[in-house]
């Protein structure tokens, strides 16, 4: 991993490499660093696969994954940064159909160059933050990688606890849109590091960048909080809320129409205070990998902790602000 | 995927690329390759993760990758062959511990300039493999990858029907070693590659070099027929046989020994026309990516369809053949 010698914070990478190690000590050392793993688990890693109970006789599954050089920059990001982020985006998939999550399977491809340190920072990264939403570890797959390419893909599962999963689908005129989490945070943390404002800029500043880098504040308990209040359809922030809110919008067959001021509340903060209003409401609108909540509920239903940004209405499918187009350009992995 | 252009077949790579067609069209054409899905599936691939039924309350989970030039050769195999094979070797660990293949999630990160072709013709091994083992495609992740590089990562989850689990740590001393499947053919086919004999050789070559490529022939019904017998422990052949039992008396603390009879009868047909009593001999205590299944059972609890190849002992863990030490290296994936 050349780049992470020219990490800007100067800290030094540690020796040794994937390659000079092997697989069993580079196992051992992942096991050690992922640390204890909650859950009811009988068969966890070292067998051919791992049993997980799913004590509604469901499993809710997603799997996702991150690229060097795409998903994350080595002078940006640190091994246990690619760790959080990559557990939070696939727990808030869970969280997204009203599931608690449960359990995880970690896959590593990687370049036999690459430092130990920074797979041991990727495994507390992972360990630590998958714990802390109550879903263990149970496997994973190590594997080699061309010269320069690191790869890590995360499998999740989750539990519906009997209920139904709240799916993109159920949206229905009358609703009110809410949302749970930040949002424009990480995408106000990329546009500083596009500029090339790495650090500095305050603690305002900072917190967009740590957002950008680690998903953090993902609000994965929101989500089975949700499908308790009976959220009739809801889809996690990945690509930027005008397009997921558009994937809703289609699903359900409905128009969505969002509050500006509303918004505008969402922007408060390190975002608006880095930004300004105006950027801060383009970050709100189209900024991607937020991971927060958005879901749609009955208006009596809105449950504490989630905040009304708009309402569904009977129309052609898509999202307006005040009643007015928005464009908001969104991702697409294969074309740059 | 450049290498493609020089296969020895002569077809004709078709175009365009999934940077020219980008990610809502690939992922188009990739549903329409996979083909319909089997099994008990509420909610099937398109919402934020899909939602697979577990009857027995529990279910058994693994994750497997292959990496474009260590995993497979374009000049060797097509997609349909890297579809085909990563499918089997996922649902062979489903398999050894007893468990019916249920659902499975595809991850794939290629390189924009990939040819959709490639990536279709994966859909559709993937899609017809996991359909003839009763196991549904229930979602996946689409991601672009460096220049060159290509990753599928497949999770495969299975069902135990309120069966116990069958552990690698149950061999008992008394119990006999059986064996469903074939052994040494993939890495008898391999060896055939290697020597660049990529062609010609007969009926028999041909077969040996189709196994390598698609792990044709893992005997994923076997797992579960294993299981309802009463197994003791089981483990897939994914590194070879000898490393792999190695792992099953490890986890048990006993000894294995094979018996030379039984295996040269397991090394007959293909592998013994090919290379010999010697060479076949080697491969079927050597050759790993077979994804046969090799178990352990009391004497009278072998069922249909296993051969006995030997016993297990009281004794300092390890494998020997006829009572004597075998040396049978494995496979490292970060060692070169």
């Amino acid at each position: 991993m050349s780049e992470s010698d020219r990490r800007p914070d100067g800290r030094a990478q540690s020796w040794p490499t994937l390659g000079e190690l092997g697989e069993d000590a580079v196992l051992a050392e992942v096991l050690a660093a992922l640390g204890p793993q909650p859950g009811d688990v009988p068969v966890a890693a070292g067998d051919d696969a791992a049993v997980l109970a799913t004590p509604s006789g469901s499993v809710v599954v997603t799997t996702d994954s991150m690229v060097r050089g795409l998903d994350w920059r080595d002078d940006w990001s640190t091994g246990d940064d690619v760790g959080q982020k990559v557990v939070r985006q696939n727990l808030a998939d869970v969280a997204a159909m009203g599931a608690v999550p449960t359990g995880l399977v970690l896959a590593l491809a990687a370049d036999p160059a690459t430092p130990m340190a920074w797979v041991t920072e990727l495994a507390r990264g992972v360990g630590r933050t998958s714990r802390a939403a109550g879903a263990a570890v149970i496997g994973g797959d190590l594997s080699g990688a061309p010269a320069g390419t690191v790869m890590v893909g995360v499998t999740a599962m989750g539990d519906l606890q009997g209920r139904d999963p709240v799916r993109r689908s159920g949206a229905r005129p009358g609703d009110v849109v809410a949302v749970a989490g930040t949002l424009g945070r990480s995408g106000g943390g990329l546009a500083l590091y596009l500029d090339g404002t790495d650090q500095g800029g305050g603690e305002a500043a900072d917190e967009l960048r740590e957002v950008h880098r680690t998903a953090l504040g993902a609000p994965l308990a929101a989500g089975p909080v949700a499908a308790k209040a009976g959220a009739s359809a809801m889809i996690d922030v990945s690509d930027g809320l005008v397009q997921d809110l558009g994937r809703v919008a289609a699903a359900s067959a409905v128009a969505v129409d969002l509050e500006r001021a509303a918004l505008t509340a969402v922007a408060a903060g390190p975002l608006n205070e880095v930004h300004g209003p105006e950027r801060a409401l383009h970050h709100v609108l189209a900024g991607g990998e937020e991971h927060a909540l958005v879901a749609t509920f009955a208006p009596v239903a809105v449950p504490t902790g989630w905040q009304v940004i708009g309402r569904v209405l009977d129309g052609p499918p898509g999202v307006t602000v005040d009643a007015r187009a928005v464009e908001a350009a969104g991702w697409d992995h294969f074309r740059r």
